[in-house]
C-alpha cells in the first residue's frame, strides 16, 4: 500500500500517518519528493478475519488511511483477493463434478475441454423439459440448466415451480445422463437444491449476497458464480474469495453481460473478461450469451466469439416453443437454432486447439 | 401493449401475433401504415402471480412477443408497477415510526418535516456509539443509524459486532430518546433485529435479493430501501412493489448513488431520482450523501443539494473519531463538521419551506 | 409514432395533441383503451433538412409532443436513420479502395474476405514506420494504419508529427504496396491528408464533430467512423447517416470499445455490436482491440472473438520497440506478437468460412 | 509516479524499467517488500510539449511503463493538468465578461454573485428571441443564451439559423442589456461567433475535439466549456487545460449531466461535480438543468439543488411557447415556470450566503 500526500501537507501531518500506521502493526517508509511525499506501508500480514488486524489485503484501512489529514490518495499495490488470483495458485483449476449416470462417472470443467450447458431459462413442465433435454443431449450438451427458483424484477412475474421443478430436473438428469445445473436464491434453500443440482447456480443479483456466499462456501458442491450486473472484475473476484475462504475451491465464474447505456441490447457482454479472468485468475470461466444479449439472434455469433476468447463452457437458453415460454422467451433458442449452433461451436473451439466435452 | 412489426414482415406474421394474443386473453388491434403495421393490444387484467394470466403488467408476454416472427419490437404503455405508482396513490405517503422513547410517541417520515438519520457507519463499541448518538441528538438527529450486520465487498473485511450491535442501538435509543434504523441482511434475521430497530434497512447489494424483499413485506414494520448501485428508477420502484404486494405499506425509498464511470467519487448521487420519485411514486425518499460520494468533503454541499431537491431527510455517517473507524472512515463527519452542517441544512430547508423533525 | 396519453389527461389535452400534429401536417388516430388512450401518428414522409418539415425520421417533433399537457410519452417506430439502415439496403455494401500499388489495383472491405489493418499507433520515425510497414505487410496485412495527427487528452502529450507523417505513411505505401488509413481531426485539413490517406479515420472523439462528417461527406474518399466512446449504436449509425447523406456510400463503421464502470480495461469491447451492426446495417464492420482494450495481452484474443463474431477486419497497434513508443505503447504488439496472432487468426477465420485478404 | 512491479518479476526486469528511466531523464527508487517491489520515481519536470521531454504530467510515459515485462501497474502521483488546478492556483478565478450595455460595463461570474443565463435552446425567429430575451432579463437574468449553430444527432433534424441567429442574439443584447452566450461547433467560426458572442460555449459534442480548443484558446474571450457527455472530472479539467496552455485563462466550466444506464431522464446530473469542482480547481462551474434532465418538470428541483452545491450560476431554456419549437421543447421552461422559479433560486442562493447578479 502507498500513502500519497497532498502537496500542501505538514510535517505534523505525515507524522499523523506514520504513527497511524505503527497502532496499526505497520512500518511506513516516507519518501520525499520535490513535490510530493509518498509513504510506502509494509507489514501487511494477509488474510484476516479479525477486525483488529489489519493485513495487506484488508479493504478498511486504506479508506480510513484516505480520510486523514494531509492525505490525497491511498494507491493500492496487493490485490485484495488471495485464493482466487492466479499469482497463489499459477495452475489452471479443473472442477470435477460427480455425475453417476454420465459414462466416465464425473465431467470436468477448466480443462482443454468445453462444457455446452444447455436448457429451458425455467422449468415450465414436465414435456416442455424432457423434450428440451433430450434433443439438447442429442447435439452436445453435457449439462442441463433450468431454473426452478427464478429470480423476477416484478413481484408480479413467474417466480419458477419450486421443488416440483427440481424434481423434474433430477428425472430429466437421470432420463438423459446430464449433469444438472439451477440456481439457489436464499442460504435455507442450499440443502434442498443440492439434492438434485450438480452445479449450484448464484444468480447475478445475488453475487454480493454474502450469507448466500457463505452458506455455500460451507458445502462441497461446485458453484456456478455469476457476475453482478455492474460488478467490477475485482468485485467478483472477492465475491468468488468468499465462496473459496469457506474451503469450497469448485467455483466457476459466469459472464453474463453488464450494465451500460446502451438499449439495443439486454446487457453488454464483456467478452474481455474471458481472456482477463484467465490472466487475473485459475478459476474456469463460462459465457451465457443468451441473458448476456437477451436477443436470440446474436446467440450464435456470441457463442462462437466466447469461444474464440477463451471460455470453458457456454451456458444457453433452449426452449422447444419459446412463443410459448414463461419467461425469457426473446432470448431463447429453439432447438433447430441450437442444432444450427453446435457445429459452428465445435468448428471454433477445433481452430482454437480445444473440444466440447460430449459424456 | 403496443407491438411494432418489422417494415419486411408477412401477412402470416400479423395472424400469428392476433393468434398469440387471442390465446392469452387479450385482443390486438392492428393499425397499417405505409411504412409499417403497428398493433394495439387491450385486456390487460391487472397483477397476477398465476403464470398463465398475463396482466397489463405481466413482464413476460413482451419478451415472448419480441421473440415472434415479424416482430420488431414491443412498447410497454404501462408502469409495471402499481402500488407504488403515484397514479395509484395520489396522495403523498406518510410513515409513521413508532418510538415510545421520543416525546410525541412517534416520529414521521414524508410530511413536510424532513428527518435526519445520524450515527457511525458501525457499531464498534459502547462508548463509540454512545459518544455519537449523544451528539448527534443534541444538534438535531432524530433517528440514529449503525450497523450491526455489515456486507463487505471482502471476506476478510469487518463485517459488525451482530447481535451486540443490535444491543447497543437499543441501549442509546433508550437513553437519548431517539428511533433507530439498521441493516438486515438475510430473512432468518428479520425477527432479531425487528426487536432491536425501528426502521429495518435493505442495503443496496440486497435490492433484488427477493426472498429478503418478501420476509420485510410480510412484518408491519417500516422499511427503508436503498437504490441498487445500478438500478434503474423503474427497478427500484418493483423492489418496492414486493415490499408493498405483501401488505407493508411503509416504505421509504433511499437514494446512494450510482456506478458510472468516474473514479473520483465512489459512487455518482442521482440527486434527480429525489423530484423523479416525486412524481413517479408517493412514497418518501431519504438521500445518503456518505455513501453517495464517498468523500467526507462532499457530505455537506451534497446534503445541501439533497434538500433543496426535495427530500424528505438525509442519512449520514457520523464517527467520533473517524481515524479509528473500522469501515468507511473517509466518508464519515466528524461531530464538529456534524455540527456545522445542521444550521446550513436547516436553512436551505426553510429556504424551501420545510423544516426538520426534531422531537 | 405513437403518442401515449398519460391515465389522468384529459380529452382537451387529447383534442390539444390532434391539432398539433394537423398543424404540422400529420394525422392522429387515438385508439382510448380501458387504462389509457394511445394515438398512432401518421403521415411522415421521410428525411427532409427543411427545418420547417416535419417528416417520420425528425427527432425534433417527438421531444416537442413529449412536452404537451397530458402526454406520457412518445414512442418511435421507425428508425431515425435510413441510409444507413439494412431495411433501405437489404445487401451489405463493400467499400472499394483503389490502391493503384496492390497487384489487383484495388482492395474490397465488407465482403467475405476480412482485412487486416495494423501498424504504429503513431508514425514516430522513418526507420519505426517501414519497419513496421514491411514486417506487417509480410504477416499478411494489407492496410497500413499509422497516425500522424493524434487527439491527445492532455495538451502536453505528443500530438503527431503532421504533414511530414502523412509523407512517411505515403512512401511506405508505395513501397510495400498496401493502402493507408490515417485519421483527420479537422474540415480544414481533409484536403490534405486525402492525399495521402486511402482511407479517412474519424476517430472516436469526433464521432459528433459535425461540420466534420458533413466534410468527408463530400468526398469519395473511404471514410472508416470510429464509435463514440459512450455512443449508442443508433448514434453511431446516425454518424454514419451524415456522410452517407452527402452522397459518399464508401462508410466503414469500427467498434473500439466503449466506456464503462471497469477499471481494469482502458475501454469495454461491445463485441455484440459487430454482429448487430450486421443485422440493423449494411455497412462492413472492422474491431480495434487495441484501444477496445488497452492491454497487449488482451488483443490476440479479443482478435480471434471479433473475427468469429463476423468482423470484417482489424485494426491492430504494431510497434517494433513498443518500450519506445511515443504513444500507446501498452497497447502495442511486437512484431513476434502480430507474427503469433495471424495464423490464429486465420485458423477462427477459416472456421466461419472467411479468409484474409493478402494482396 | 509509481511502478508497481509483479509479484513473479525477475530482477532483470526491475533492472530494465531503473534504464528505461534514466533514458528518460528520471531516476528511479526501488523499494523491495515481501510480496512486491515498488519503484518510486523522480525527476518531473512540468508539462512540456516537446515529444522527447518526459514530464510529471506527461501521459505517455506511464503507458509505456506498463507494457514492460515484470510491470503490473502505474500509479501517477500528480495530476496530470497544471493551470487548471487548485493547488497551481489557490484563489478562486473571477471571469469577467465586457458587456457595454448592463450598468457596470461588466459581468463577473465566479464571484459570491451567481449568474443566470436563460433563453431559447435555439434561435428560431425575431419575434421569439427578443419576447424570451425580454421576459427573462425582467425575472432577473443577465446573460442571454441561445444557439444560432447547433448540433444535431441526426442529418435531418435543425441545425440552426447560422449568421442570422447570431445577428438576433446582437439586437436582443443591445435592446435588453445582457451579455449573450452561443455555441462556436467548429474552429474557422471562432471570428464571426467572437462578434456577436460575449461568451463562446464549446458543447459537450466538442470537449475534445482539441483543434476547436485550441483555437478559443489563442483568443481572449470567456469560453464556457461543457461536460463530454461521458467525461471524467480530470478529462474535463485537461480540456480546459487546452485552453488555459494557449494564455485564455477565462475558462468557466459546466456540468450538463453524464450518460448512465437510467432512461427515464435523458442524462443523469452529476450535482457532486459543482463541489468537486470546486476543491480540484479554480474555475467557476455553472449547472444546466435543461441539458441535464431534459425533463421540463426536472428544472426548477435542480436548479435549486445547483444553487445549493454551491454552482457559480445557471444555463436554462425558455421559450414562450414550447409546443412550437425546433428544437429540445420538452426540456424548456415557459416563461410563466421561469417566473415561478426564480424567487426560489434567489431564496436558497440566499440561505448560502449568496445572490444573483442582477445588472
Amino acid at each position: 500500500m502507498i500513502v500519497v500526500m497532498k502537496a500542501s501537507c505538514t510535517e505534523p501531518d505525515i507524522e499523523h500517518v506514520l504513527i497511524f500506521l505503527e497502532n496499526h502493526g505497520l512500518s511506513g517508509h516516507p519518501s520525499r519528493g520535490v513535490e510530493r511525499t509518498v509513504i510506502g506501508v509494509l507489514g501487511g500480514v494477509g488474510p484476516s478475519g479479525t477486525p483488529g488486524v489489519i493485513g495487506g489485503i484488508n479493504p478498511t484501512l486504506g479508506e480510513v488511511l484516505e480520510g486523514l489529514p494531509g492525505v490525497e490518495s491511498v494507491l493500492r499495490v496487493s490485490k485484495p483477493y488471495k485464493l482466487a488470483s492466479r499469482e497463489f495458485h499459477p495452475e489452471d483449476t479443473t472442477v470435477t463434478i460427480d455425475v453417476p449416470c454420465v459414462s466416465k462417472g464425473y465431467i470436468t470443467i477448466g480443462n482443454h475441454e468445453l462444457a455446452m450447458m444447455a436448457g429451458p431459462c425455467t422449468v415450465e413442465s414436465e414435456k416442455q423439459l424432457m423434450t428440451t433435454a433430450e434433443a439438447v443431449r442429442k447435439e452436445g450438451a453435457i449439462i442441463l440448466r433450468g431454473g426452478a427458483f427464478k429470480p423476477s424484477t416484478s413481484p408480479y412475474g413467474f417466480r419458477g415451480m419450486g421443488e416440483a421443478g427440481l424434481k423434474l430436473l433430477g428425472k430429466a438428469r437421470s432420463a438423459f445422463g446430464m449433469a444438472v445445473i439451477t440456481e439457489v436464491m436464499t442460504p435455507t434453500d442450499v440443502p434442498l437444491v443440492s439434492e438434485y443440482a450438480d452445479i449450484l447456480q448464484i444468480g447475478t443479483r445475488n453475487m454480493q449476497n454474502y450469507v448466500l456466499l457463505d452458506e455455500v462456501g460451507r458445502t462441497k458442491k461446485p458453484v456456478m458464480l455469476k457476475r453482478g450486473m455492474s460488478a467490477t472484475i475485482e468485485e467478483w473476484l472477492l465475491a468468488a474469495e468468499y465462496i473459496l475462504s469457506h474451503g469450497n475451491r469448485n467455483v466457476i465464474l459466469c459472464e453474463r453481460g453488464i450494465r451500460t447505456f446502451e438499449k439495443v441490447t439486454r446487457n453488454t457482454m464483456d467478452i474481455s473478461a474471458i481472456p482477463l479472468i484467465k490472466r487475473l485468475s485459475h478459476l474456469p470461466i463460462i459465457s451465457d450469451p443468451s441473458q448476456g444479449t437477451g436477443r436470440r439472434d446474436l446467440v450464435e455469433p456470441m457463442t462462437l466469439a466466447s469461444i474464440a476468447a477463451g471460455a470453458d463452457g457456454l451456458l444457453i437458453e433452449v426452449h422447444p416453443n419459446p412463443d410459448e415460454a414463461l419467461k425469457d422467451g426473446a432470448q431463447s433458442l429453439t432447438i433447430e437454432q441450437f442444432s444450427h449452433l453446435m457445429p459452428r461451436a465445435q468448428a471454433v473451439a477445433q481452430a482454437t486447439g480445444r473440444a466440447f466435452v460430449t459424456e
